[in-house]
């Protein structure tokens, strides 16, 4: 067992403070057992005293409270062309982060090289140890086989095929290293920092590539090998574009910001987005058109798995309504009423957060939550 | 807590026989609190002396077993034209059973009647009492909302929309009442029969109609609204036909056993089984076209879920290879490599027990495993 997991922290991690006897009487451990764990929790700064509960005669019971900046957690997201790296603390805020432009092919050296100086840089100007971690958690543009944290044929990422970031980075920070996919980790973000009560969420990533992240009764749905939510090689509909996959008619090859900028002779999703900003009608309408496409797939995912909530998020979630009113059109027309009665299809809260709050996440939930 | 609830019972299940020191051991619950509930549980019949453990000096210590003929579970199918009604006991397995023809249009009141008199029949015959039961489980052919148990807007069912099934049968039988749709309960039952282990699993029923039960991280995914697994309203690329729902192209208005009849000037699965099986050319091209449309739409299914095992069951599936080949054709052509590495695609192992399986499925998860 971990020193931050077991039912005697798990209770406290609401925030409220309780007394041994509450303790006692919530978890149905022994007395001997409740009170040998706080002893340990509080001699690890997990939990501190917080002031003593009405007395019911004699000497009042004093009451204990979960410490969230007793360790911090190290966020990575590591994208195509970027890399932000935070620090959180035990709740999944984030305390400090840093990003930089740094492209992805230099290679998994290169690039987790400049996750350790970023998070040494840092920890030092929190003034924390590497020894205060509890854990970090890692984003990656493309698949990975999440069990062993290694990428798994990731398209864009050369040299990173099965590369061990898990043993590069397990060496320089305490605790665990967990490791995804950039879309799961948006998912998670999203949904534990903006929809922690929902069940059943769908978080769809629409940039350079198209993704999904799938929340099914409030746990992240990653599939037999960590596949889940690629709906950017379901067929769409009526289309035969070759797509980088070698099959034709892709989603991806018809409605990503790559195949946006194509038709627009552009290149990338911030050139759309400032087009459709611009008022640009041409540009306006391949995003909508793009959002009629997205929207048939995803009315084929509500039927199979009648999510509450599907969150549209990713750079070219940026270009405004025109996306979503696409998205939404098709949903409505292809969806069996029952289904889409309490549908909310929403852009993303977390925005540019989504991937470390989603980072942070992977270690809480693998830290504190595990029994 | 029910009865039937609770850790240490929890630790019984897997039918090992266990003294009272290995049980406070594993569960880590407090000695006075094991050794009371240990009497409570031989008290009920669920757990009985199952003879001695070695001794390490003194008196040797007892062990204790689950009973799982303790109590039983009702379990009813009740089809569009069928009512299947079984005993089983606490661990799913069938003990005897009852099917009659009965059309669910009669509606709620005879369809439950029947169910009823079936139970006590078999109750009578097994010679034991109504209160020996620890649950009904039912399976109805349409929506259910699971949190109440009543069917919500089921097309073929009049009279039953919003009926409370759940007071009809409670009062006759001990233990809660838990209904849901037929293929979610066939889900269930073929997992909990066939693929405990497996945490992915999809299943489809191609009968009449055309739907999916999806098993996620080894539970069953309902949705928001109970409508998870519709499948049978996906749009079918290409297709234009009218479906019964108002929209076109579903999946059901092509491939489904009716769809497939009316191309053949035939009437019912039974028929077209039938045909196949004497070898009838266009009935076996039919089934097989009907595969590859029922393939295309799993494909985007595979590719949103990864699933490691996808059963095919219904009428339908008894039509032989040709059904299969088509749908395993389809899923091969527009999957990722990656998601289809492990994957299965196989026909029921259950078959007509799934729905039966899996309504004593229902009331298991709801008692025995619920903390």
């Amino acid at each position: 067992m971990s020193d931050l997991s077991g039912p005697v922290l798990r209770l406290l991690l609401d925030g409220q403070p309780r007394t041994r006897a509450e303790l006692i009487d919530l978890s149905g451990l022994a007395r001997s057992t409740v009170t040998g764990r706080i002893e340990e929790l509080v001699a690890a700064g997990l939990v501190v005293p917080s002031g003593e509960a009405a007395s019911t005669g004699g000497r009042p019971p004093a009451r204990f409270r979960f410490n969230p900046e007793a360790r911090l957690i190290l966020a990575a997201d590591v994208g195509a062309t970027h890399l932000s790296v935070a620090l959180t603390d035990l709740t999944g805020e984030i305390l400090d982060r840093s990003t930089t432009a740094l492209n992805i092919a230099k290679g998994p050296e290169a690039v987790l090289s400049a996750v350790v100086r970023a998070g040494h840089a840092l920890l030092k100007k929190a003034q924390r140890s590497a020894d205060d971690l509890a854990g970090t958690g890692v984003g990656l543009p493309g698949p990975v086989e999440h069990s062993t944290g290694r990428p798994n044929h990731p398209p864009i990422m050369p040299g990173w095929d099965s590369y061990d970031v898990v043993a590069r980075l397990a060496g320089e920070f305490a605790g665990p290293v967990l490791v995804d996919n950039d879309v799961n980790i948006m998912a998670l973000g999203e949904h534990a920092t903006a929809y922690p009560e929902v069940e059943h969420l769908l978080f769809v990533k629409v940039a350079t590539g198209i993704g999904a992240g799938v929340i099914s009764g409030g746990r992240l749905h990653r599939g037999a090998q960590g596949a889940a939510g690629d709906i950017g090689h379901i067929q769409a509909p009526g289309h035969t574009e070759l797509c980088r996959c070698g099959n034709t008619g892709c989603l991806e090859a018809v409605a990503s910001a790559a195949a946006i900028a194509a038709q627009l002779n552009t290149s990338t999703s911030q050139d759309i987005v400032e087009l459709v900003r611009a008022g640009n009608a041409a540009a306006t309408a391949a995003v909508r058109q793009a959002g009629r496409e997205i929207g048939t797939v995803l009315a084929a995912c509500v039927s199979l798995l009648n999510p509450s909530v599907i969150v549209v998020g990713g750079s070219l979630s940026q270009a405004g309504d025109s996306l979503l009113a696409g998205i939404r059109e098709a949903i409505y027309a292809r969806s069996l009423p029952l289904a889409t009665t309490d549908l909310r299809v929403v852009t993303s809260r977390t925005g540019r957060d989504a991937a470390l709050r989603g980072a942070a996440a992977l270690v809480l939930q693998h830290q504190l939550t595990a029994s």
